[in-house]
């Protein structure tokens, strides 16, 4: 193989074009031998063989930078600089990362997960060589989907005005994860069907140089057009016309299904993953399905991951203009269904843990301060050994401080389901409910009025000790209640269903016969749940013990290891609370 | 006066054009009779009189809704529909809020204060009027300022897709609060040169259809313009040339000054304010511009609020190129000195506390996650009389739960001075240092090296009752710890410099001879500082109680109301402990 030898961007500059033509041959094989094994972003990867291999062609990586945006696309750049075993080689597929990664190699800039940050962060490396009177070139190279993004927006409106050298490849494969949302889109048509010549142009109106490239999966012409602009002393778009699923039949087939996808057969793209199993996100799928048809004033929004969620495209097509895919512009989207619900319609927003991160001020501002009743669904929360990028600890935290959001963690199937239905239904609250991530059988009747905000409900009556056990953690808070009676105790069991407030009446007739209160939560303790269950018994002799997550980036730890390290099985809290 | 028979949007249509552009020129006397006696938006009003007048006569409010952007230009709104009172007044001035506030009047549609989300609102008002068949016009007003945000071009770009009625008038005056920045505004210079006929259009880029009209502040012709698009079934843009501070010599000659002003004298435009006494915006901006002289690596950022932070013109001139302005693009900015510090430069990004909400998901991911030692100073932080829409509460919670961010609460002057210089020139960590909001005395020496990060200053050793008394809240912890000593109390006072994490050493050896600990923060106690301590003497005997405020949104609350109401005082403080 070509790759055999290919260790760094310097051997690929020995190349000629016949043989970059092979080696992008040989780099798939490596991208499609890791995904099939242990899925990752397939179509994507593919699509950006060709304008890798250009860019360490033409460029003096490591000291030029490239930054990749949302790095859903650095597959083929990890295999030319020293990464490549963890594409052939199944020992060494957890050593690599899915997304760029400076302690894996001086190649990556930053870790980079979320998406339309490659522009900004790219000027602020731009800036920073001046300032230290350096002379690398800085490349930001972001993806169609991602320019939809505020962030993306606000980095090349500042671009347009920097006086220095950058250079950003806009990476037009005609797809966000799904389909693309948002009128630039149109625009971005116009200019690949004018070979970037229409006098409209929204980079140019954003202040910025253009330059266009029809074929973007021609290493040739990707060489020469990177040659012409490298030593550019201003910023300038490079807009390239690339091929989504590049090279695999499957995936340029069905680009968005191999966005991100689970492991597959290679011969016929067929997954191995069994998608049939009911969990939260076709449990929410379903339900909305339903409830769109009920009531015409429902609503379903997501920002640029339907997939994510089970929304496939046969769904989409059934709910029709009852669901909004804003594209990726999470901000606008929690704006839009404040909006929405305070003219009396009923919108359902529901994002990722992860992503719902992006929408702090637009939570506080456009939706609590006005509190209108918009329904927030976060999904993908709670702990697990996610990249550092995608982790779900965070939400709880962020938006459980914010005044007048209601927030609700079910225990169960069946409460969560009650929830949906309540908070759809009422007037009053902006209601955010956060999805468990595993269906647990509770086997119990839930309450299914939520009129009364941040009341919780006591599952069990006893004394001594209870337990508060939020959501996903009330199958534990059970189990850690039955060893309990098991030593003798007689435990209160609580399931708080609200975490953004404490229930004053009910902690404080814990205060009564109780001396030893454990909480239980799915998320980061720092500002969490367990913390102001803490300040409020703080003046009292009642002793507080708080299980979650410690306040860190975990990345792709195994969830066992941080069950482990955060105390949460039965005999780690019991062992500590008696 | 005219103004006699204006009391809705209903008594300006029966004016004539002659009629109406008397009505403009008293409302400017309420503009400017209100901003010289108590403050406000002056030059911004001033702008959108006619406009205003225009709007109220063309459309059917409030059936059709307005959404003003950031609503520093409602104060003519207000004068017609029913809020005169609060611009001729004094006695009326505190009923009127210089935002909009629904609960003020049915023609106000939103509680909004931070820009750019206008457009989004109006697009949820767009869809949920046609989900719930009505047929009333939905219209946002937004200043050209507000643009470069990403909330506004997210939203721009929905609306380019979407294919209902919505008119979006873009005021542009030629400035944001400050000058502009950004590239966009090159174009917004190219379509006034050409009345809108240049093809290069940001807007058309963005799929929306658009209208230029060079005469905004001419009622007749904003008459016939909004009469044109009224009913359009397509979103369109309407862009209007305004001259911010038109109609009042001194708001027209210095616009930036008088975008908010205090009181003033409205012969000669001179402030009765006397801004020469010492604070820690002048401070910081004294220390800042020193420093750049020192050290060619320092860069200076603001998000388009540069005047709040006492970096007047003259100064930003004097710092030159190591001043940046970034416009309204909070989200781009922490990014770019992200990468910035990343790559050896020394940027110090410096926000208001209400703007940074504006931030999460870059502060985790851009730079949290990427452990970037640069330094971002918050502003405008604590507890506080202003507007509901920027409240300085939640700063300290938002930040303080995400990894890596190391938070600092300066006690006084020297200590901050000290923090500062730390923070700079370390290259470890991301460091956030929140300024108190006013200077206090504390005549103490203090620790300068900050390199033990999370650790505690034990200021007075003594036993029994222990008082962490965080930043600006140090002088009251001072004085609590006084007032026990004059009861025959030996306190223990603690400053603890940081709230990101608790320093275990410290609090470990408060228990040994402790029984009470007391927290005194400000900023809203959920999720805050107060709650960590609380957390770690949860499963302990020790007694916790935490002083700060509600989690709640005030809106103009006297200072020592609020005082009052949180316990914040010596003597209740005393009264709850002992």
């Amino acid at each position: 193989m070509l790759l055999d030898r290919i260790n760094s961007s310097n051997d690929v500059k020995k190349l000629n074009i016949d043989e970059m033509n092979e080696l992008a041959k040989e780099i798939r094989l490596g991208i499609l031998n890791r995904t099939s094994k242990i899925g990752g972003h397939v179509s994507p990867n593919l699509g950006i063989v060709e304008t890798t291999i250009a860019l360490h062609y033409v460029f003096d990586t490591p000291k030029d930078k490239i930054v990749f945006d949302v790095s859903h696309q650095c597959y083929a750049h990890k295999i030319i600089t020293g990464r490549k075993e963890g594409f052939f080689n199944e020992a060494y597929f957890d050593k690599i990362s899915g997304f760029t990664a400076p302690l894996e190699s001086e190649y990556d800039t930053f870790v980079v997960g979320h998406t339309s940050t490659s522009v900004s962060l790219a000027c602020g490396l731009a800036q920073a060589r001046d300032a230290v009177k350096g002379n690398e070139r800085v490349i930001a190279l972001i993806g169609d989907g991602s320019l939809s993004g505020g962030e993306a927006l606000e980095g090349l409106d500042f671009a347009g005005e920097m006086k220095t050298g950058l250079i950003i490849i806009v990476n037009d494969n005609e797809m966000s994860i799904a389909e693309n949302h948002g009128g630039l889109y149109k625009n971005l048509q116009l200019l690949r069907e004018t070979k970037g010549k229409a006098e409209c142009n929204l980079f140019k109106a954003m202040g910025l140089e253009y330059t266009y490239l029809e074929e973007g999966n021609n290493i040739k012409a990707l060489i020469d057009t990177f040659e012409k602009i490298k030593d550019t002393k201003v910023p300038v778009i490079v807009h390239i016309h690339t091929n989504k699923g590049q090279g695999y039949l499957p995936a340029d087939q069905y680009k968005e299904m191999f966005h991100f996808n689970m492991p597959f057969d290679v011969e016929t793209g067929q997954s191995n993953f069994d998608f049939s199993k009911e969990n939260y996100n076709s449990l929410t799928a379903n339900y909305l399905m339903n409830k769109v048809k009920e009531d015409e004033k429902v609503y379903i929004f997501n920002a640029g991951t339907p997939g994510a969620l089970t929304l496939t495209p046969d769904k989409r097509a059934i709910l029709g203009k009852h669901f909004i895919d804003v594209g990726i512009a999470e901000e606008h989207a929690v704006a839009m269904v404040s909006a929405m619900a305070k003219r009396g319609a009923k919108p359902v927003l529901w994002l990722l843990s992860s992503f719902i991160q992006r929408t702090y001020d637009q939570l506080s501002q456009d939706l609590a301060l006005n509190n209108s009743p918009a329904v927030i669904i976060v999904g993908w929360a709670g702990i697990n050994s996610a990249d550092m990028t995608h982790l779900g600890l965070f939400d709880m935290t962020m938006m459980s401080n914010i005044p007048n959001l209601v927030c609700l963690s079910p225990s169960n199937k069946e409460e969560y389901l009650a929830m949906l239905d309540w908070a759809i239904d009422q007037n009053k609250h902006p209601v955010v409910i956060r999805l468990p991530q595993t269906i647990t059988k509770t086997n119990r009747d839930v309450k299914t009025d939520f009129d009364n905000i941040n009341t919780y409900e006591v599952v069990e009556k006893g004394s001594d000790i209870a337990i508060l056990a939020l959501g996903q953690m009330f199958e534990l808070g059970q189990n850690v209640a039955n060893a309990l009676k098991q030593n003798g105790k007689n435990p209160t069991l609580i399931n708080p269903r609200f975490y953004s407030d404490v229930d004053e009446k009910t902690l404080t007739d814990l205060l009564k016969n109780h001396s030893k209160v454990i909480t239980l939560e799915d998320g980061s303790l720092s500002g969490g749940f367990g913390e102001k269950i803490a300040r409020f018994f703080g003046p009292t002799s009642m002793k507080v013990f708080t299980f979650g997550a410690n306040k860190e980036f975990n990345n792709h730890v195994p969830l066992d290891e941080l069950f482990k390290k955060y105390h949460l099985s039965v005999d780690e809290i019991l062992k500590i609370i008696l």
